[in-house]
């Protein structure tokens, strides 16, 4: 519709190649609540007639309850409903072009998306520490054999593996909603780059859309995904820590050491091999987190040959942006789920603290401390004695009840009490921002035109 | 199905985030042809008796012809189509599973698809060289400007640029039929890791596929990923490099320059700026060429945590393979389609060649070689010569036929045409692989029972 | 040292594949700190004597001042130091290796020199935005030829762009500050995993770091780095994004624009064409951008095989840490001093200004507004009169005079000038946080024994 | 040098910012080659005086010889060694700069030192063939759990692991055999892109430095890096998937396991955890191959926003692909360390091959084929015997020995013997390539003059 003035009509191969529309399906309702608004905008200015603006405004929400329907042969989203308005309503559906680009549009339809993805995936981050610290309460007690290098180092409890997960779970929730201020920001009212002279009050639109400030800079507001890009890294970061106790939880799973059980319905077995319980869902998720390191190699792909201001590869960089948050928000909600089930099989962590001299650092350091002789003799003598297969180990129990110091595994289970009520806070308080998002779009496309 | 025994039943969230069988659409008839060839080895070994192979036969031929239905709630599609031949058959269905794995049986039909694959792109780029090398004889004599570091540098023609790329894609096709030759070789009878007991030949399984060869350590057909990795950057280097061609579009449609036109069809307007002549075409494939870099990474990652041997993380891989094969096909004929219209507009160019001092270079050799003087000084005064404004260049055509030197823009129009004959030559051959193989994989599928 | 015990000695070549020492030199002052505040504790405790306490502390502070040397045949800077504390104190050296491990030590020691570069970074960014604001006030009023999809578009002005870059830059900044706190936390104290039994009281040795807190969980604390991937992500986001900007720069200074100039200082020329003026700086900045893209994929692709808690592959990861930082700040500096001499070449982009319809969405919308038809017929109306060749468009400087809404050009000034004070008080902010952890640290190492 | 007609002098940081000089050390010798070889087509052709000539190869002898010294300052290599033929001979050695670009010359260069290393790393690859099959031979009888999912699966051997790794070399070097062919090709002559007018035969140059062929395009052969991509690529390739076998050694090396030991020296220990025996080759190798994919992404990154023909960003490329081919050579070499060193811990493995039902494949097989019975009907029937813990398993050596198909285990050592013979043939084979490389450039450096 938009070339035919100027280019001619298209050919429908190269349409369908260069089209966005079928990726545009995850911004439909967002891209008409950024038309919503600068219409109504348009209207309040005096550019648009008010009984056009409330025709517009009725097929539009029609669409918004209908969804995406076909629509091939369109560029994008934009052009899509544009061109449903003047199917509908004849020429007066085009007053919807006015003022704006699909630049400033796109980028405010993808901000309003994230916005809600990330607050979807703040809940499932939290819900994710409610398992892991619910978890750790109740194995406060059990050992476990903790690993460096894959290998028994010293004994501590499960607990103490939640509780780690969950700190960096709190990190990440600390950088996520950085970035959130980043992301809730509106670009509405830039046009294509250096604003229009339709005289939009561009904070009037924010705050109709909710959002808490303006993307200030019109070339940024409408060229940059830096808010996407910046939202994405964090996510992958945290995904891919995250990720390597997923390699924990498969090692314990390893037959030879049934340190831990996880719920069967994680589990598959083999076509050949009756015997086999392999961990279906650890493997899937920890693969799904590699590839949310390639979407991101992707985003980052696309922009390196991209001047500053809108350039059509953008529109190819969004879907990576989904797929990460996709994974996120997945990868968590199963996660939690396999956290849940989890156990200790305790008589196989006792064998294995029996077996390994997990206390031998412990040893040496009540030696050096109880003898005074410096530690680097006590450690010494301690190896030779293992070389020697003469070592006598401590208590592994009392040993972790001995550790009072921050972080240590004896005071995890007050540490946890302490971070579920801060998580609860943190629930209500997402919950409640996901409401006011929610109520602030329906009412853009339930009010009356 | 295969669970039952051992785990018990399965939940349908788990189920369907670790089933593949969505993805297994890629590879539905390779799987069966897969099966099929394995289950007649199992027959002629006697292993499983003639009749229930004939039956089996039967419904895998329907299978592959009606195409994979619906089958949520399975793994993948090889725990689909068991179930469908046991739903069909009864007990009797069960036999497919006898001497074989998953493991085994997913490699061999990835390899299988893979092959198609290669071949099919192996064309597209040889109709790429095509299209080049036409264009290239075509506008053998229309001059252009050169540039380094995005500025004018040395006048030659289109056609030098054309060629560049051709020869760099004959480059990839050579690299890429190395690659051939990993991936057409059997994985078929490993088993799960150390093969079966039923005594399969592997060597005629692998001969009835069309395979030149057995992948000969059943811990490597099973487990490794290796030719698909190999295969997937190769493509993913090609591509990268070629797609700095995508620049130099951009740059020459750049209306400061128009140096060239391409068909309108692959241009795009603004729905804004209503005299805007976007390269849509250009922008989409330079950024699809990004999506393939985060593809390989995705592969790359996913692959680093796996021990040697199948682990379920390798099934979401593969989806990465064929985003990379799905985009240098699409890219590939897409190029092809811009070059086939790409025009030099000559006043354009003329304008540039005399504005700039493109034949500076050829000026101070010629002052080197005319004067005998050092070129060192040759360069300076001439440098001198353009900062005082006081430059006196060659005319460019002469510049350009003067260079007679093997690659130098004047020598392409012959190098063009017998490039030409080698790649009529290598279309043949491709075809006549294809065809090969289509031929003895139809053989498999409709072979009497 | 440390293996002889128990594995006895090791080979020399394996030892410097090993080892870490090489890229210890850039933590060797901040290890000593983690060092010093270690046995400080241990002094308090009672668990070291007083005087091998401050015999230690002697040989440390020598150490420091003298910084590392050779060393070769260490595994890395922590055996090493200890090596050194025994030659020259006797056993008593050994007192060092009380109630600790590499995994803590290392960990404090990286979060001490990141915290310090994050400083640095945070005052190089805000000179760059310094620069930009101070040229966005200077250029005002000089137009410039706004581009998308590196066609004309729109007309702006040079400020126009410097304060997007600016706006992306102060988005930056609150992200990076919000790392900052994740990394300016306390690993001191954690041991190998699961803490030790000498009772170090952990928040007493963060505070002598000049730590804000504490990592509290142990086995984070050791085996994470969540806090360096989760800064290298954010600050390559920047670095990506911002990256763009050199294409504009690479691209306004082709001489068939030539719409701005840089200092000659930043420009090189071809040995054999005496006329190129390639942009030499802006190339290289951009190619170590890519690289830093780079240096984040390795530290995701070593984190990716391992368990939580500490392998020895995390020491490979840091010195991609410091690449990144390093490749920012330095590109952060060269981009400040390149805008400083930016200047715009009015007559060129005068000349651009006529020869190209840059205020025909201007033109569409005046159509629209002032004879009130739908946006889309005016749009058209304005494309076929561009296809005649009859368009007349707008006075360039009156459009972007007209133009008042929020981030539109004319209202940069007004707003650099805003951002400049704010500019002003964080670089303040950041010396003193600067000049804090300097204070603190050096009290460490200058305190008498 | 170059800038001072043009530009006039440059400043120090800028100059210290934008040299490849540090990272032209790799290239020095090769660039020498490059220059000497240009120069004896020059006087062949009749462009420089002879005695000029004979006079310049001096001093490029001398400082082949002398190598690169300080040169601080200077922009690159080909300056730097341009300045010292002027300085050492006056105006004389600027012939040295005609009719040849530094855009040919580094790729020349890069091609030269390139294709050397690809052929030293073809040698170290063998030799860890070499190792691999040598050690497959001796534990050739030596029984091994082989593990899917990191989970005991099947009985077979170590040295079945061994060939699996040693056939993925073996079809590396294949590829890396077709990337040599492309690199090993020369782009001398090409100058800046478009060719000079000095007439030099390029084919005549590329025989000199003992090159298999000519890239052909000037535009191509100056500024393009697919050769160094697609090698970079392919080695990429083979480290990630050969890196999963360290997996699998740090996996036999945990304490619960002990299936195999390597020699203590490739072990370190804790400096608190007496016990420790950590893989610290295993886990530097790991990380190393980690940081590789790093490198081959920083080369992708660089190359996206390039036009085709020469930018400076490429020379920022060329250190990462050293880097990439050092790792390889270096893990290559330690790897074939580890392995040579390698044993199998019988008992451990007995212990396990008894805990586990490792044979319960084979038993389903021998249920089915015994009895008849449709494999799926078996399988659950063993399924069902090993969840009521009845199952009694065959005996895993007679299973080993009663698999004889092609790659099952007990074909191994026949095979080893076969491959062992072809690999020395072919270190014959590349010994005598790097002979001949050497005599080839030894000869153009120490020719008389």
């Amino acid at each position: 519709m938009y070339r035919e003035g100027l280019l001619g009509s298209g050919s429908r191969d190269v349409t369908v190649y260069t089209s966005s529309l079928k990726d545009d399906a995850e911004i439909f309702r967002e891209t008409i609540l950024a038309m919503m608004v600068h219409l109504n905008e348009l209207e309040r200015l005096g550019a648009v007639p008010g009984e056009s603006a409330a025709r517009i405004r009725g097929v539009l929400r029609r669409a918004a309850a209908e969804g995406i329907g076909g629509g091939d042969g369109y560029e994008d989203v934009h052009e899509y409903l544009e061109a449903r308005l003047i199917e509908e309503l004849g020429p007066e559906g085009g007053w919807v072009g006015l003022g704006r680009s699909r630049n400033d549009h796109v980028a405010t339809a993808i901000r309003l998306r994230l916005r809600r993805l990330m607050l979807l995936l703040a809940r499932d981050v939290a819900e994710l520490r409610d398992a892991l610290l619910r978890r750790a309460i109740d194995l406060g007690e059990e050992l476990m054999i903790g690993s460096t290098h894959k290998q028994p180092a010293q004994v501590t409890t499960l607990g103490h593996y939640l509780l780690g997960l969950d700190e960096l779970s709190g990190d990440f929730l600390s950088t996520l909603l950085s970035n959130y201020c980043l992301v809730n920001k509106s670009p509405l009212g830039s046009g294509a780059l250096a604003g229009s002279m339709v005289g939009a009050d561009r904070g009037r639109e924010a705050g109709e859309l909710g959002f808490v400030g303006v993307v200030e800079n019109t070339v940024y507001a409408t060229g940059s995904r830096y808010f996407a890009l910046s939202t994405a890294s964090s996510v992958v970061a945290y995904l891919t820590e995250a990720g390597r106790f997923l390699n924990n939880l498969q090692m314990w799973l390893m037959p030879q050491l049934s340190y831990v059980d996880v719920d069967p319905k994680h589990l598959a077995t083999s076509s050949i091999m009756p015997h086999k319980r392999n961990p279906a869902t650890v493997e899937v998720m920890r693969a799904r987190i590699g590839e949310a390191i390639g979407h991101l190699t992707a985003m980052y792909s696309i922009l390196r040959p991209l001047e500053v201001g809108y350039e059509l590869d953008l529109q190819e960089a969004t879907r990576h942006l989904w797929e990460v948050m996709g994974i996120a928000m997945e990868s968590t909600r199963m996660l939690a789920d396999v956290v849940r089930g989890l156990k200790v099989n305790s008589p196989a962590v006792s064998r294995d603290l029996s077996a390994f001299p997990v206390t031998a650092a412990e040893t040496a350091e009540k030696l050096s401390l109880e003898e005074s002789i410096p530690f680097r003799q006590a450690h010494r003598a301690v190896a030779e004695s293992i070389k020697k297969r003469e070592f006598r180990g401590l208590d592994p129990a009392a040993v972790v009840r001995g550790k009072r110091s921050m972080g240590a595994p004896a005071t995890m289970i007050e540490s946890a009490r302490r971070r579920l009520e801060q998580v609860e806070k943190f629930k209500l308080a997402v919950d409640s921002m996901l409401k006011a998002v929610s109520d602030v779009e329906d009412e853009v496309l339930g009010g009356s035109g």
